[in-house]
């Protein structure tokens, strides 16, 4: 459980006081914070303490300093590289397995809330990432990354924002290593992509989710016995 | 996207090589790290390097320092405090349906997963949870973080690391508040979790997820129309 407020060391209220100036101000990705004075003035605490909340918001991801411009909020929206803690997961084949087992649990009710959800340009942005992969078949450098932005892209239009976190954190980890994807699997993963994409154009939730579900059929059986091969990577 | 090997710094690489290094040996939460003198060896890097490096793993909860005892694996596992960045999101109506859409998702196969997969073990302090809480009723202590600590446990019975991880994001910010929950409640909940407890013990992963979908939706039911007050404590 994380700390009661009474724990906190004065820099970290000074960051939970910064966050909630962030979220009462509506401050979108890019914007740029009141300086350290101004800041030390507002919270009521010294420049110091700014100082420190400020690097803790940075290992945090929330804000980002740019050298001689000032301190801005991070367009990573607080998502770390590795939110889950994934890379701590020791057992590979395994890590894969429950990797497969949580997309199968939430991407197809993903899709379904996409074929709900989905506005006119959701819609036109998903058509540009299916018909990429149709050119990326001709010039073989289809890969998990150009898969991942598609999966990525139809959790933002599902309007779940833990949903699309989630999805965030599993796709940086699945494409560490931006493995090109077998030949065989490419004509399957775009005859899938375009069912898919279809479902959610013509607004049908059943139809998205049972092409979704049949896609990750597909590519888990495309796989070897033991799952992926995550550990090339990392040992 | 996560950053590509060549874009890390010196620094982010010796971060790898840790984790590489307590990946390959095993090392549990609690051990304790070589100390700089070896790491800058065995990484062949300089010691500021290593300072730095261990700086970055306890930014991220991977390590942890105790001052005059040296360097240890932390018992976080790499997790934050808010691992999906659910601070960061700003419309609290929205982000309480959003983390009540993921439990309907995710919950009612943990728990028929956890049916399949729990231990003699696991059945045991399953069922201290659920005698705990009636205990609780009587001293009118019953809160979230006794829901939360039942439902936790599920999600490691299930077995998949990455949908436990999932579920300790979510539950630490549900918890934050620390809310009592209401005396109407208290009797349902207690008759869902017996009801949820009896199933996995039984090894009947149908029955657990028919028990934990109606449990969650006795919980939504207890809810006012505009969802959970989130932004209570918050702003």
């Amino acid at each position: 459980m994380s700390a009661t407020i009474s724990q906190q060391t004065l820099p970290q209220k000074a960051a939970d006081a910064i966050i909630r100036l962030i979220r009462t101000q509506n401050y979108a990705a890019g914007t740029k914070l009141p300086n350290e004075y101004e800041l030390s003035r507002m919270l009521n605490v010294s420049r110091n303490t700014v100082r420190e909340a400020i690097k803790l918001l940075v290992s945090r991801n929330i804000l980002e300093v740019r050298r001689g411009a000032g301190t801005f909020v991070s367009d990573k929206q607080g998502l770390g590289d590795d939110p889950l803690g994934l890379s701590m997961i020791v057992d590979q084949p395994r890590l894969y397995r429950d990797l497969m087992q949580v997309r199968l649990l939430t991407e197809p009710k993903c899709a379904a809330f996409a074929a709900q959800y989905a506005t006119p340009e959701d819609i036109g942005k998903l058509q540009l990432l299916v018909s990429e992969p149709e050119d990326l078949l001709h010039n073989n450098t289809l890969n998990t990354v150009n898969d991942a932005a598609f999966h990525l892209h139809i959790s933002h239009c599902s309007g779940n924002m833990v949903l699309y976190n989630i999805n965030t954190a599993i796709y940086n980890r699945l494409t560490q290593q931006d493995a090109p994807i077998a030949v065989s699997g490419k004509k399957q993963l775009l005859t899938d992509h375009l069912r898919i994409f279809q479902a959610i154009r013509r607004h049908d939730s059943c139809g998205a989710y049972d092409a979704m579900l049949a896609h990750l059929m597909h590519h888990q059986e495309q796989l070897p016995e033991d799952g992926f091969p995550l550990s090339d990577q990392m040992d």
